[in-house]
C-alpha cells in the first residue's frame, strides 16, 4: 500500500485538520474533530446534515456551506459515523428550524442515524438517498445504495433551505428529488482502504465491474473491457430503463471514483450526454468531476436527475463551498 | 492498460468536445478544436494564451474564463501543441492589446511558442515558468521545469489583466510571480501514457520518486517510502533552502497528480503547512487538490509563492473558470 500516511488511526483526523484550516473562511470542526461545520450559520433556516463513510471525498465535507450542507459527519474510512457524532452535528447547527439528515442508504447510516435522531432535542426529519440502480440488495445495504445522486440532493435542498423552505417542504423536496435521480457506476481498478492495507477486491488486466458500489462493493455483473462507447451505452441503458417511461431535461454528473483522469472523464461525458440525447433526454445541465469518490479506485458514475423549472432554479442559485462553487 | 478510451487518437479530441459541452456557458472550441477559448471576450484586455501537452488537466484548458487564461491550446497526451495551434489561439482571443503567452518551461513547448510568436501579427510577449526546484535539467527541459506555479503565474497575471494592465505590466508581473515561487513533487506511482499503453516507470512497492516531474520523467532520487510527516518535511526543506533568506507570507498549493485521494492531499496540506510556517513562512492563502496532473499517477507536489499586497488582492479577485471559481 502506498499512501501519504502516518499512523492509520490518525489518517482522517488530520486530514480534517488540514480541511479545515485549508478552508477556514468557509468551514470549522465541531468539539473534537466529530464534525465539520460552516463557520456562520443563517438563524431560522432549516439546518442541513450529513455524513457517512470517508473515502468519498469531497463528499461530504467539502459540501459544507451556503447553499449547501450546514454540517458533516465523516467516519472512519468507508465505516459509518456514530449516533453522538450526528446529534452533536445536529445541536450544533440546529438554529430553531429544524434539522433534516441527508443518508445514503447503508445499514450502518441509517442505524445511527436513526439513534442520533431519538437524541435530537430539536425537530428532526430525515430522506434517505437511493439512487444506484445496479442492485436492489447489496453488501452493506438492504434495497438500493445511495451513491453519488446524494450531491444532487445536497445542493438543491440546501438551495431551497437558504431560501427559506421549512423543514417539511426541504424534506419533501429531498425525497422528490432522490426519486428523480438515478446512478450506476463501473469499476477499472479496487481501491485500497488503508486499514486493509491491500486492495478490496481483484479485478483482471481486461476486466471491469459493472454496476460498483462506493465502497468497490460487487455490482450486476463482472466483465470483459470495453471500449468508451460500449461502456457509455450500457450504463445509459441501465438508467434509462429504470426510468421507464419518464423523460425530459436533465441533469447529467459524471462522476470519478478518484483515479480516473479528467480527460477520460470528459469523454465519458460526451458519450454518455449522447446516449442520454438519443433515448430522449435533454442535458440541461451538467457536472463532471471526482465528487463522490471511492478513494483511488478508478472508474466512474453517471447520475442523471430529471429537472422541472423549481428544481432548475435551485441547483443555479449560489453555493459556496470546498468542491462546489458558483453564483455570488 | 485499463481507461475510458475509444481509438487512443480520438481521445483528445473527444475529451476536448464533453468539455467544451459540459461548459460552454464559459469556453468554446476553436476552429478543429485546435484551442479551447472564451465564448465571451473583453474588447481592449491583454489576451492571455497558455498550453502545453494533454494529460495535467485540470490545467490549462480548466483554467480558461473570466480572470484567468483567454485560451488554452491542448497537444496530445504529454507532447506539445504545435505552433500553428498556439498562433491560431492568439489571433482568435487577441482583441488589440496584445497576447502574453503563459509557457512551461520545456523545449518542446518553448520552441513551439516561439515559432508561434514569430508567426503573430499583433504584439507578442512571453512568460516562462520554472518553479521546480528538483532537477536544474531534465529529460525534456534545460533548466527547471514549469510545473504547478503555472497555475498561480495564470490567476495572478490573469487578474492583473481583467484590471487592465497592460502587456507588459501583465509579462512583468508573470516574471515576477513565477521568481516567487518554487515547487517540488513525489511520486508513488508511475502513470500510463494511453498511446504508450504501458507505465511511464517502475517503482517498487515500497519506493517513491522525489523530485518527480509532471510527465513521471526522473526527480532527485529514488527513496524508501517514508510517513508523511517526513515526506512533507523534506519537501519542505527542499522549498525553503532554495528561496535561501527569503521568507514572508505564502500561497501553500497542494497539488494533487491525480491518483491521490483528497484525504491525503488534505493530511499533506496540514503536514506541509506546519513544514513551511515552522520555517518562517506564513501560509495566508491556500488550494488543495488535483490541478496540476500527470494522468493518474499518485502522489502531489507542493508550490509555494510568496505574496505581496498586489499579489494577494489579485489571487482573491474574483475567478469564473470551469476548475477555479471564487468571488462574484
Amino acid at each position: 500500500m502506498k499512501k501519504f500516511v502516518n499512523a492509520i488511526d490518525q489518517l482522517i483526523p488530520q486530514s480534517l485538520a488540514g480541511f479545515a484550516a485549508a478552508h477556514a473562511d468557509i468551514v470549522e470542526l465541531g468539539a473534537e474533530g466529530k464534525f465539520v461545520r460552516r463557520r456562520r450559520l443563517q438563524p431560522g433556516k432549516v439546518a442541513l446534515v450529513s455524513g457517512g463513510g470517508s473515502g468519498h471525498e469531497p463528499l461530504h465535507a467539502g459540501f459544507v456551506g451556503r447553499g449547501m450542507l450546514d454540517a458533516a459527519c465523516p467516519g472512519q474510512v468507508f465505516t459509518s459515523p456514530t449516533p453522538d457524532q450526528m446529534a452533536e452535528a445536529a445541536a450544533a447547527v440546529d438554529t430553531g428550524a429544524g434539522v433534516l439528515y441527508i443518508v445514503k442508504n447503508y445499514e450502518g447510516d441509517v442505524m445511527n442515524f436513526e439513534m442520533a435522531a431519538e437524541m435530537a432535542a430539536g425537530r428532526v426529519a430525515r430522506v434517505l438517498t437511493d439512487d444506484d440502480v445496479a442492485v436492489e440488495k447489496s453488501t452493506w445495504s438492504t434495497g438500493r445504495r445511495g451513491v453519488a445522486g446524494t450531491l444532487v440532493v445536497e445542493r438543491i435542498v440546501g438551495a431551497a433551505a437558504e431560501a427559506g423552505a421549512d423543514l417539511e417542504a426541504c424534506r419533501a423536496l429531498g425525497q422528490r428529488v432522490n426519486d428523480a435521480t438515478r446512478s450506476i457506476g463501473v469499476a477499472l481498478t479496487s481501491c485500497t482502504v488503508p486499514a486493509a492495507g491491500k486492495p478490496t477486491f481483484e479485478l483482471g488486466e481486461a476486466e471491469m465491474e459493472f454496476g460498483v458500489g462506493i465502497h468497490g462493493e460487487p455490482g450486476r455483473r463482472r466483465v470483459p473491457l470495453a471500449g468508451a462507447t460500449e461502456i457509455a451505452r450500457e450504463m445509459a441503458a441501465a438508467i434509462c430503463t429504470d426510468f421507464a417511461g419518464r423523460r425530459g431535461p436533465a441533469l447529467l454528473l459524471v462522476n470519478g471514483f478518484g483515479g480516473t483522469p479528467a480527460i477520460e472523464l470528459y469523454l465519458m461525458y460526451d458519450e454518455l450526454r449522447r446516449a442520454f440525447e438519443a433515448e430522449g433526454f435533454a442535458v440541461a445541465r451538467s457536472l463532471v468531476g471526482s465528487y463522490v469518490t471511492s478513494l483511488e479506485m478508478a472508474g466512474c458514475s453517471a447520475t442523471l436527475t430529471l429537472l422541472d423549472d423549481q428544481s432548475t432554479a435551485l441547483w443555479d442559485a449560489p453555493v459556496h463551498t470546498a468542491a462546489l462553487r458558483w453564483g455570488a
